[in-house]
């Protein structure tokens, strides 16, 4: 078995991977800089090192992050998500050193990577695409004679794009040519690569996607499916599984869909092949994450199958602990992404210190908090301060604990999407279990609720009005 | 449905039934004394009154309570566990007023808690119990008569006692001589009634418990047992679901057992059939507890049934929400009361400030916790400050989930039982699943673990020795 992992991330996910060493019995190694010493997953890891004080560089020097694994007596390293996890470099050279990656081969990274690739890959498989480039586009002209036949609207994408970003929806020939210059540029700034490509749009879709798992001896197995309709701009906000809107037979069909995908590339460890749903009801494929998700902690509260522990057997070459047959889900989870933002404010960030911090608790809820009371969130890295997730039985009764669960958490200091997400949670066409991925364009009004004042601000408030009447 | 709640009671169970209301979208009503005016209820609750100076009296006053639910509009009233939730005066006087106790009626709860009467009603019943007196002992003689023909050891016990109080084993005529006052005594003290009698007592016996829920129209059901063996002087330490010591089949066998008990006295609400299993595989009926149970979270999180909004419903007049074919249990759940007490010191109980709390998180954690970073333990009532359940799919994998979340959590500035549990969880007796009532006086060596200190207290230390060094 695996001895020591360096965890190549930070905040809820680096803690996330910490509490899975700890169950295995496997020394956890932390990385930090210095604008996270006083990071949550730096107290909770068995080892920290400080790897610079450039707040972001140093998560994201591969090089330097695999000689500290080799260094530190490491023999394995997860990447988490974001940052270096889908950049198959790190793999390669975590390869190179004898450093298990505790996730897929460089070569299935890099190829689901390339939005192009990994298309012709899932043709030839026969899973459904979205019509669109064969290839990269080579100039807007191009783009324009493709889009005049597949017809308008189109999706114009980052060929190395991934999680939502680098993605611009055109309605007309006018709006390419406005657009295509943009995606060129944003796609070099954020993924290092200006190649783009377009596909058709599916207007207004679900977003549904599966979770698989795949062992080094040739077993592949889904998890079922999570439904992560609810974004605001590609961010997902609200993750539910299974999705309340699929019928036994689409989960079934979609989770087998999904297997049928990560074989054929040849995959191993955890990935997410993500689809939309029209409304049709034809499923496409949309991309495949070859890392660990966010909203991975939904799928093991339905299943109880620990993932991250998986990750790391499969990853010490130890055959999946699950057949397909083997795994089954119980009753609605749904996570909240708690992020540290203003809604009322364009959901601009909101950084600083937490004043006060405590979970909630109680039967059905799981916290994945990167704060506590007195933390101060740095303002350089992603506003998600915490994931909460809850469970029960049935839909109505999850949304009904989902409400509790986020008026029970106490969140100081910073303000946080939790308002927003009770605003949500009311919601009639949410309610309804039938929703996509235009919920949150299509209901501008749920930013509009009361702002609630913390309890030791409105003692404060009182105060102050006494004292001035007092004329003190 | 019940629209309003008044709380009977305090601390954790308090904060568990004010969650389950919110669920539910019922106003949730706290009463607290001076003590507990900062306590975590109070902060939680919807409304809450303050019932007087005398830290646990306001507790015991069932006619003050009762008065102040139909004051403050409560069409229902939840005695949680302990103070007053097996007096039948209390949910005499809560019918008298039109108020719903949430719990079963006067009558049962009266037979229950006199365990002469309950043995009758089992034995007529057909359900196993020790071999004892039939009615209360009139004096020492007739003890020994009886102790005699069913042959030492035996059980001195309150006739009108629970929870692991006022009990005695007596192993010759000359301890029972002994122990005869000194029980009559505690019996008068403890539970205002003197009367006492004898069992066989079951040498080193395996405690398992059995979830029950009944309705009002007829439905009786359970929810698999618990495996309560891990005790300390009769006071639960760590309970378990199910039990890894049953067979599926004994599992089967005290599921209906219990269910028979409860159908033979007209139960209604919630309730728990405690058995004993001895070394022969024989299952004794022991007691039957008419209230919510401190371990009933594990129930809920192997079954996914929600126990505190199932006896608001059955309270409301609801039929119960599934038939005993709807209720599956999945995996092993492990409860450990994180008790306020210095293990190293005889479990002396250790009340005071709480420096610092944090509730461990991520998968297959849960919490219910009564404290939070500065609430002060107050000295008058039961040293329990919260429970962790842990949840995982095998045997195995909920001890090392369980060493996990025990190391997670943080409660500093008083001491507790975790790092006793800790050394519990490594223990190959405890871990092989096959220990009984025995465990822990036949396992002394375990409270020889190394005192951890929290690292400020390092720190302080360290910073105190250089000063010193210093000569400052």
């Amino acid at each position: 078995m695996i001895k020591k992992i360096l965890i190549a991330n930070r905040g809820e996910i680096a803690v996330r991977i910490v509490r899975a060493c700890s169950e295995l019995g496997i020394t956890s190694v932390a990385i930090y800089t210095d604008a996270d010493r006083h990071a949550l997953h730096v107290k909770k890891a068995d080892k920290a090192y400080n790897i610079g004080s450039d707040p972001v560089q140093g998560y994201l020097n591969a090089h330097n992050i695999v000689n500290l694994a080799v260094a530190s007596g490491c023999d394995a390293l997860h990447p988490g998500y974001g940052f270096l996890s889908e950049n198959p470099m790190l793999a390669e050279i975590c390869a190179r050193r004898g450093i298990k990656f505790i996730g897929p081969n460089a070569e299935v990274i890099r190829m689901m990577g390339d939005k192009i690739e990994a298309r012709k890959a899932m043709i030839k498989a026969g899973i459904p695409v979205i019509p669109g480039s064969e290839h990269n586009l080579e100039n807007v002209e191009e783009a324009r004679t493709l889009a005049n036949s597949i017809g308008y609207p189109v999706m114009l994408k980052a060929t190395n794009g991934g999680g939502g970003r680098g993605i611009r929806r055109c309605d007309s020939d006018a709006e390419l040519l406005k657009n295509f210059d943009r995606v060129v540029s944003e796609a070099g700034k954020a993924f290092g690569k200006p190649e783009v490509f377009l596909e058709k749009c599916v207007v207004n879709p679900k977003h549904i996607e599966v979770q698989v798992m795949a062992d080094t001896h040739g077993n592949t197995i889904h998890l079922f499916e999570r439904d992560c309709s609810i974004q605001r701009r590609n961010q997902k906000l609200i993750e539910i599984a299974p999705s309340p809107q699929l019928t036994e037979a689409q989960r079934q069909y979609i989770g087998k869909l999904a297997v049928r995908a990560a074989r054929a590339v040849g995959y191993t460890n955890a990935g997410t092949v993500e689809f939309l749903l029209d409304s049709d009801n034809q499923f496409y494929f949309m991309e495949m994450n070859t890392r660990l998700q966010v909203e991975h902690t939904i799928t093991e509260t339905i299943t109880g199958v620990d993932i991250v522990q998986e990750q790391i057997r499969i990853a010490a070459g130890y055959p999946l602990q699950y057949k397909q047959e083997d795994v089954h889900y119980r009753g609605f989870a749904m996570e909240f992404r708690i992020n540290a933002e203003d809604p009322k404010n364009g959901f601009l960030p909101s950084f600083g210190r937490i004043t006060r911090y405590y979970a909630p608790g109680g039967p059905g809820v799981r916290t994945d908090a990167a704060m506590y009371s007195g933390y101060v969130i740095p303002p350089y890295y992603d506003s998600m301060c915490a994931k909460l997730t809850v469970w029960n039985l049935s839909w109505e009764s999850v949304m009904e604990r989902g409400r509790r669960a986020l008026n029970d958490m106490v969140v100081y200091g910073v303000k946080t999407t939790i308002p927003y997400y009770l605003e949500i949670l009311k919601n009639p066409d949410f309610r309804s279990g039938r929703f996509n991925t235009s919920f949150v364009d299509t209901h501008p009004e749920l930013i509009n609720y009361a702002v609630r004042q913390p309890p030791e601000m409105i003692a404060a408030a009182i105060s102050a009005a006494i004292a001035a009447h007092n004329g003190l």
